[in-house]
């Protein structure tokens, strides 16, 4: 069964969840969107400080992830808001919302329940150049067929 | 003064710096580059686990990196290659060189030197969401006056 999501109050965030309308309305205003509505969003584990994953947002997406306090992006290959682990129940719940000095990039401080990465990894950078190519840092800790490909 | 620059090598990286020619045109041969030949690259401090910045690589700025062991990226805005730390000296030592999972994202662990925003703050993601609007979370260390504008 798919988690339960939804405008549920996280007092433990540092970013009001749920963020007023007013307050979503201010931060899509200072986003600076790309040629094709997008804005690329780094999922960073709050606690441990490992980068999870980086994937893209338009409008809706920050807007649902503000909304519900947790993480939501567009899905470039099915072209689509992705909500992620809507499906699996791997979902990130968002402790702290973060722009850039240029307002191009979000980051997203997260608490990310079981793995973030489709491959079931924990995070999708196990891949760490190494004398003879890439090594594989990251173990899998779930099967990947359980996953939402995104 | 500039500081020195080049291939010297670096005993404490994971990943061989510098790196042989043939293991550079292995990697980019493994990387997914976009419509415009550029990949997002994040950068974290191999240490703190802060994440610093989010730039973009070329096939040219990949390969310098690699060669010289220290952050190169493409500057959209100069349309050139951007050695970064080049004039102000705020260099990033490469320790790592990640890919993600699909190819299209390069995360750097580096050592940086000095800030890495040109704001003079030690990251760029120092505006995170509160109730009343962002608010910045990391001081001006550095006057931006001698930051070389990306």
């Amino acid at each position: 069964m798919p988690p339960t999501r939804g405008s549920t109050a996280n007092p433990t965030a540092l970013t009001p969840i749920p963020a007023p309308s007013a307050l979503i309305e201010s931060v899509l205003a200072q986003i600076a969107f790309d040629a094709h509505g997008l804005v690329p969003a780094v999922a960073q584990q709050h606690d441990s400080g490992e980068v999870l994953m980086v994937a893209w947002m338009d409008r809706a997406a920050v807007a649902e992830t503000l909304k519900t306090g947790e993480g939501c992006y567009w899905s470039r290959s099915r072209q689509k808001l992705w909500r992620k682990g809507e499906t699996s129940g791997h979902t990130q719940r968002v402790l702290e919302f973060c722009l850039d000095c240029d307002g191009d990039t979000v980051l997203l401080k997260v608490a990310q329940t079981g793995v973030a990465c489709h491959t079931g990894r924990r995070h999708c950078f196990f891949r760490s150049l190494r004398a003879d190519g890439f090594a594989e840092t990251a173990a899998v800790e779930v099967d990947p067929a359980t996953i939402y490909r995104r």
